[in-house]
Formats: structure tokens, C-alpha cells, sequence
């Protein structure tokens, strides 16, 4: 596919209706990857179709300030490693389990984007009939990827993740996310289709 | 049932058989009821049973420092609330979705230990066709109930949660978690022969 400069980047977008050639996502709109994210969990809640939410920060609290009159201060506090991935829920009785990465990257994403303990983590999740995967955003060619959990570890375990996740494969296995509608990231269509075998839910 | 003082408390019992009128539970174990309910979810992790963690402790961060030569302290921070349950999981395919609430009454649970938004989360979650349920721990009389999302918001419904949850409706509408052995907490036998059906899978 080839791509034009103006597709490239997160520059505004003048309002009206975009020329057929042009790529409009979230980028386009001004949001972040995550921000893109959880407005389509919240799109998806406030329409009853998934509860999907984003895990706090796991934080390290160390020091807390109780001080008269006003709420607890924490004053001393440390990021820990998360053990799981970031984003979790149900969607139609199933359990919903992913990770989301970045990368400005153009031909892959580095694998030490996932820790060892994801990667078990989703790994115990798909063995207890989960559905894991990760959202694979490449910034610079504005192009978002849903990649089965399943797939990320086949190559993970090739060799034990020291190369990194060409584009190719990812494109060969996982399912380019169609943007430009609402919600900003409508990944829950693929894992209808692809994970659930049912209609969209468009 | 008639209590016993040995019954009471968390005094530490001494090795070797327990004699029939005594209850052993976490609480003789020298275990909190949250630390009960981690180290059962650890017992259900490692033998590939279930995939169920507690979520982070959301907190609002506002400053960070990022001192030379050693990692980022959080100097400024605040404890938000919660916007779902603490646990969620993957149990046999399913979505797992709880919290944990302990008190000190013998006859109740007073029903403010429930937010809004919480019961809001479970009544969704049990919309998407997960599995929602409260752990009820009684600490004085130390006894600890599953009772079904369902049940507990068919009470709150009743009068918008201005009644404490009486013991007798926890008992008539949920089950009570036996203790003595492994795990601390074996709440997934609950959910195994109640939500799914099954065979117990001690």
C-alpha cells in the first residue's frame, strides 16, 4: 500500500468530508493511542456492548500524609512492574484480555515492548479458554494492528524474543483495525468475527 | 451454631489435629482475609486453574521525581476510587469478576461498603454474561459467604441500599466457604458447582 505524506503524522484534519485517498484515525482527530483506546471501552460500555476497563498504574505506596482537614497525601510512592497485561473485561461472556504497544517504527515492533511475565500471562489466560491479544500501533505509518495472543507468542518462542515483530508477520497473522468511524479503535469487531465467529457488532 | 471463645479472634493454634468442635480458617492462620483471597488465587495460578488477580489500588498521580542514578519516586499522589470490582479473572473460559468486603458486625454486612459504581460494574458484567459474586467475610463469628452479584443487587434494589445486608439473606441466598484446608479461600468450588454446573475441581 502505498503511502502519501499527508497520511503521516497527526496533523489536523480540516472538517468536512476527507478525500477518498485519506487516511483519517484517531491520530488524525489529536488523540493518543491510549486515549483512542479508552474512548471505544467507554463507547463500548455506555452501549451495554463489553465492559472493558484499563488496570490502574500498579504503584508502590510507601509514605502516606494524613494531613487535618484534606484528604490522604501519598508522599512516597514507586512504580512496580505490572504483572498482567493492561487492559481486561468481558465481552458477550467471554473473558477479554490485551496489551497495547507503540512503536514509531515503520517495518516492525521491537519485542522488548512485552515483558516475560505478559507474555506467561497471556499465555495462562489463552489455557484457561481466554481471549488474548495485543493492539499494535505503528505511529508513523498510521497504521493499527490486532495481533492473536497465540501468534505473538509462536514468534516469541522461536527464539525467545530477540528479534524483533516484523510487520509482515504481524500483517500475515493479525487484522488491520479500520479507523475512521466510532469508536476511534473498533477492535471488538475483529474479535467478534475472527475470535467469536458471530456477526459484526456494528 | 454455638461459638466458642477459642473461636474467636486470630489467636494461633497449636499444630496437630484440630479437635472436632474447632474451626480452623485463615484467620488461625495468622492470614488477613485479603491475604487469604491472593494466596488462594496464587494456589488457583500455579496450578493452571484459574488466572484471577487483584487489581492495582487506583491512585491519581501528580508528581513525579526523577532523580540521577536511581528510579522515579512519586512525590505527590492521591488515592482515587475505584470504578470496578478489585478482582477480575479467567476461570474455564469464563469472566470472573468480584470484591471482597469484611466486617466486624455478627449479623449484617452494612451495605455502604458497597459504592454505587461498583454495583453499577457488577450489573453490567452480569449483563456480558460474566460471573459476578461478593465475598462476605465475617470476622468476629469467622465465617465467609459467596453471595451471587444477583442477589446482592436484587437487596440493594429494594430499598436503594438503605438496609445492612442482613446475615440471614446472605445465608439463604449464598454459600458459605469452607476453610481448613487448600486453598485458604476455596471460593472456585462455589462458582464451579453453582455458575458453571460442573464437578468440584478440588
Amino acid at each position: 500500500m502505498v503511502k502519501y505524506p499527508h497520511q503521516i503524522g497527526r496533523k489536523v484534519v480540516p472538517r468536512g468530508k476527507p478525500r477518498p485517498d485519506e487516511k483519517i484515525s484517531f491520530a488524525n482527530r489529536g488523540m493518543t493511542f491510549e486515549a483512542a483506546i479508552n474512548d471505544s471501552n467507554q463507547y463500548y460500555l455506555s452501549r451495554n456492548l463489553a465492559v472493558i476497563h484499563k488496570k490502574p498504574t500498579p504503584v508502590q505506596i510507601v509514605k502516606v500524609d494524613y494531613p487535618q482537614r484534606s484528604r490522604a497525601k501519598i508522599v512516597e510512592a514507586y512504580f512496580r512492574q505490572a504483572s498482567t497485561t493492561d487492559y481486561s473485561g468481558v465481552f458477550k461472556g467471554r473473558y477479554i484480555d490485551f496489551e497495547a504497544k507503540e512503536t514509531r517504527q515503520k517495518t516492525s515492533m521491537p519485542m522488548k515492548n512485552f515483558h516475560q511475565h505478559q507474555l506467561e500471562h497471556m499465555r495462562m489466560v489463552l489455557q484457561q479458554g481466554g481471549i488474548a491479544f495485543v493492539l499494535l500501533h505503528f505511529s508513523t505509518i498510521g497504521e493499527t494492528y490486532l495481533l492473536p495472543a497465540s501468534s505473538l507468542l509462536h514468534y516469541y518462542d522461536l527464539d525467545n524474543g530477540s528479534k524483533s515483530l516484523p510487520l509482515s508477520y504481524i500483517q500475515e497473522n493479525g487484522y488491520e483495525i479500520k479507523m475512521g468511524g466510532y469508536p476511534s479503535l473498533p477492535y471488538l469487531t475483529i474479535v467478534e468475527e475472527k475470535f467469536l465467529g458471530g456477526d459484526s457488532i456494528e
